[in-house]
């Protein structure tokens, strides 16, 4: 029973557009997909203006509804995540090398920038554990003695370089770059990190003095157990771990019960406060308890003069800098989207990437190092009841309190405590049910994941970045080159037209064979599509042959999917015409888009399969060839 | 009118593959997606043996059947293009900056070789324009004295490296990675090299003494027009357009008879011919018309010992193998794709590509230089009516015997007849109306066309080159990253569903938005993805809210052509999910295909969306949760 349909329609050529329409089309769906432009339509001049204030300081646009009610909510979780990032700074600039003091500086610039130009209401800004890794190795490669002052320079030539790199994504509209790392990738390389660092803590936690400078697990593991005879110090451990301890046991209850998330909060503070008290009441740091290097007093200096603008370490730091740049970038906008959908608003990442990178470039001149979006720390901001990015000054002027007032406090804060912190932050990046997952969906994903989680661990962050790269891209190649062309059959009774692997109740029409190709045929995978049509063909001729089935006389081609068809799938689809010619089969197309139509009639391919051989759906193209009066 | 479906079907969950199946199927599916080893199945052993034998050497596979009948064909052929190689090495030796001698070994060897290996019956193997270019450009600027010993065993090094690069691609069936050049690419690149050549030839046609060496069209005009008033030597422009007007002419011809293509074949011999009996009897080079250097009489010694192994020019070495081999390889499939379709033959890149690779590897021990399939004298070998591949082989023996026998006597040979035969033969590679076509069918094909097409003529073939790549690429993460979304309206009176835009007598549904996403949904594209449908579905609803329609309440995503979903795709519908909840919107899905339903489930987002939200068709979701008794 070929089900006949009233109506034959048929396929119209649309309109030619110019050159510039389709120039602006195309630049619009590339660069401007998301249409920024579309609220400055039919505004006056001085409208505009202000909303292109808005639009770069955001602030301006919810600062003027902003008031007392929504301040006290975002005051307490400021409040709170000052508490927790004023150990993690202190903690994460040694994960750089680089002294306590910058972990504070930059927690008091980099929040304040963003806070203006800034579009996501929970993120908290400030430096993070993976950047500080990655900037520690990918400095000491270049400088191994980080306690010299080109160190320092090198340091922020890379931020100002991370900034110039993150405002020239956002300023060119480049933001989709990002999206180039896989999901998967980005998983390996956080766990990587974090069981890197985490392993790293380990000197400060046995009390390890000279410790292996290398980031790689077998090295430290070395380097562990060569000084375990003599090297660890027992003072340290009680400290250390009684404090792991404790994190550990109060994120556990914030984990159960989330009404006292506070608790994880400050529980690192607590433990600053607690151990710092300890070793000054116990002098235990004249028994080995290694104490953190004094903390500088007073707010951040200007160090606009130490950039390097030319010689020797420019290169370095232009590369270091465009490395952490993306690294940062990602993990921003990784976490700025997961926050922005719960709540469900919008986040413009073009936006996201112009408030960063002046957040950076500003940061680079004002002694901070990188800075970006904390996953810990955003998280508390989130469950403390943040409404705006207003959190983020209470924490950046907290932190200015702290560098004025009370940096002195922490002479005798013992860094176990700070390698406690450290842990217990970077195996909450370390999400084995992901990985889980990552597995049961997709294997490719899964090895993506492995290659940069292994590279990261027995190599270091940069090369773990590399594999990640090369593996995304080798995805996306496979993507590009192996589509899926999929036989139809029809829905017994209706006029669905469906794959039969996935359908074997489908019933294929005597005489045809119908295939439908779901991609957009360019020269990367054209020559693919039109073998395997073949194949496919000569398969199931082959097939047919041995029952009593007709010949295959038409082969259908389903072309709802193809968005696109470029000069080497035209080119394709000429050699498959002559292919089919030599085999007497027909080639009629179903539903070929406006733009494949179009390019079908520039290149006179219309003319060659005949205007009358091509359908608005399958259903027509059975019901005008199907053999009549025969019962399927 | 809502059609309404006898039967709703339920779409199922195909079972679940194990992990090595799945494996398999990937393995399968990338590397040997042409089935390969189908043929081998149900033989036994010394069948399975002689298979092998015909699959590595096709030779022993159609040599049985060839008869006297068939040999005739290819004789003649053979002997034609015999005589429209000879020159033409001589001329493209000097391309690569190499004695004449190094082309005539190359027609000798490469071809038998070919012979017994590759697959195509039609192509002629050789020396050829570009790729001599490509090499003569790449290694001057490695070692700028191309008379020293070095040149010649850096240009031997290159070719064993070109062999090895073709050789590798083809065992680990890599093949597809030539796919990644666009066809509008090569057309751009073989354009600009063409050009360049022919410009080139401007010194050998003016006989300018003295020559730049560079490629760039801004540096060989220069040094025409700077050598006008003392440089150009008039007997030999006299000679040099004497040659130029017969080989045009007889073109001309040609074309225009297809019976008589045997006189363009033939007109560059006869030119060689009737010029060197005019240059010996007028003793023209006394009056500065340049002749060739003598060609060495005898066969190809051995060049084994030549190749550098070590030492730092294998870096070199290697480099510009990787690169000519690639070119090489790209030429050869082009050419042979062509023909194949036109006879209707398949082809097996990745055979070819041993064949190659073998032919190039063997020709860089015995005085070869790299080799590959030749646009012109393919086509003249077809026109000439070559049956199998024994034509080139005919080609080698006469080339045999000229090296033997006659090379003498191309010693009063002048340039300018090598360089007028260049000229025409390069200029047949520039096409017009392919050029045209690019325009009209692609616009941004046409831009990669003239991206290349500059890059070779202003700079160098290698930057046309690595242009060439660069803007492949880039279109290729443009069609990963901007995957197109279509909205569906019915196609009143049936259950057929189609992009509005291209048809506007299409009704949309109350109530409901269908959008059909047309690309497998991977981490490059998903967020992408999620912010469009969501943008469509405000737009959507900001529209309705004006007219009286009712509210959007359910969201069909019509899935038939989203041929895979990886973890990043599962995380964007999560937040898909969870942004329509805020809206009070459904999702619901239509035809997921096996593997996007698989994976809906491991993650258990089917659980998410509501198992009874998944449909086979569009037709039945609306008949589903359509307004029922509603008159559209």
């Amino acid at each position: 029973m070929i089900h006949s349909l009233p109506i034959i329609h048929k396929v119209e050529v649309p309109p030619k557009q110019t050159l510039l329409q389709e120039f602006e089309h195309n630049v619009k769906e590339i660069f401007f997909s998301d249409n920024p432009l579309s609220k400055f339509k039919n505004q006056n001049g001085s409208r505009k203006f202000v909303l292109c204030l808005h639009s770069v300081f955001p602030i301006f646009d919810w600062g003027r509804s902003y008031n007392l009610q929504t301040f006290r909510y975002d005051f307490i979780a400021g409040i709170t995540i000052a508490s927790l990032c004023i150990p993690q700074d202190i903690a994460y600039a040694r994960l750089a090398n680089l002294d306590p003091q910058y972990g504070l500086y930059t927690s008091f610039v980099t929040p304040l920038v963003y806070a203006f130009m800034g579009s996501s209401r929970h993120i908290a800004i400030g430096p993070v554990s993976v950047v500080s890794l990655l900037l520690g190795t990918m400095l000491t490669d270049e400088i191994s003695d980080y306690k010299s002052h080109e160190y320092l320079r090198l340091a922020f030539t890379a931020t100002f370089f991370a900034g110039i790199t993150q405002l020239t994504l956002g300023v060119l509209r480049l933001g989709f770059l990002i999206d180039f790392i896989s999901h998967a990738a980005i998983v390996g390389f956080m766990a990587g990190a974090a069981i890197t660092i985490a392993l790293r803590q380990l000197h400060g936690l046995l009390g390890i003095q000279g410790f292996t400078k290398k980031s790689d697990v077998v090295s430290v593991m070395r380097s562990v157990w060569s000084t375990m005879h003599h090297g660890w110090n027992w003072h340290t451990i009680v400290i250390g771990v009684a404090c792991l301890v404790f994190l550990l046991v109060t994120k556990y209850i914030a984990k159960k019960k989330r009404k006292l998330f506070w608790l994880a909060a400050i529980a690192p503070m607590v433990s600053v406060i607690l151990s710092t008290v300890f070793v000054y009441i116990t002098r235990a740091d004249k028994k080995g308890v290694l104490i953190v290097r004094p903390i500088k007093k007073g707010v951040n200096p200007i160090s606009a003069g130490e950039i390097f603008f030319s010689g020797k370490y420019l290169g370095p730091g232009v590369r270091i800098g465009m490395v952490a740049g993306m690294v940062a970038l990602t993990e921003a906008v990784a976490i700025g989207r997961t926050f922005a959908a719960i709540k469900d608003y919008s986040l413009d990442g073009n936006k996201e990437m112009l408030a960063m990178g002046t957040m950076n470039v500003i940061g680079s001149v004002t002694s901070c190092y990188v800075a970006t979006g904390s996953f810990s720390r955003t998280a508390v901001n989130y469950m403390a009841g943040c409404k705006t990015v207003v959190s983020n000054i209470v924490m950046s002027i907290t932190v200015l309190l702290t560098l004025i007032l009370i940096t002195p406090l922490f002479k005798y804060t013992p860094i176990v405590v700070l390698s406690s912190i450290i842990i217990v932050v970077v195996l909450g990046l370390v999400n084995i049910d992901v990985v889980i997952l990552l597995w049961k969906i997709d294997k490719l994903d899964f090895v993506a994941f492995m290659g940069v989680f292994l590279g990261v661990i027995f190599k270091s962050a940069d090369i773990g970045i590399l594999i990640a790269v090369v593996l995304s891209f080798a995805k996306i190649i496979l993507q590009v080159t192996r589509p899926r062309t999929v036989v139809l059959g029809m829905v017994t009774g209706t006029s669905v037209y469906r794959n039969i692997q996935q359908y074997p109740e489908t019933t294929q029409i005597p005489g045809m064979l119908i295939i439908r190709v779901d991609s957009a045929i360019y020269f990367s995978n054209s020559n693919y599509i039109k073998e395997r049509i073949l194949r496919c063909l000569a398969d199931e001729d082959a097939e047919r042959t041995g029952s009593e089935l007709p010949r295959i006389k038409y082969l259908i081609v389903e072309m709802s999917p193809v968005n696109d068809i470029d000069t080497g799938g035209i080119h394709a689809f000429q050699e498959l015409c002559n292919s089919l010619q030599k085999r007497e089969v027909q080639l009629v197309l179903s539903n070929p888009g406006p733009i494949v139509m179009e390019k079908l009639h520039a290149s006179k391919l219309s003319d060659l399969i005949g205007e009358d051989k091509i359908f608005v759906s399958v259903a027509d193209a059975v019901a005008t060839f199907g053999i009549k009066g025969e019962e399927l």
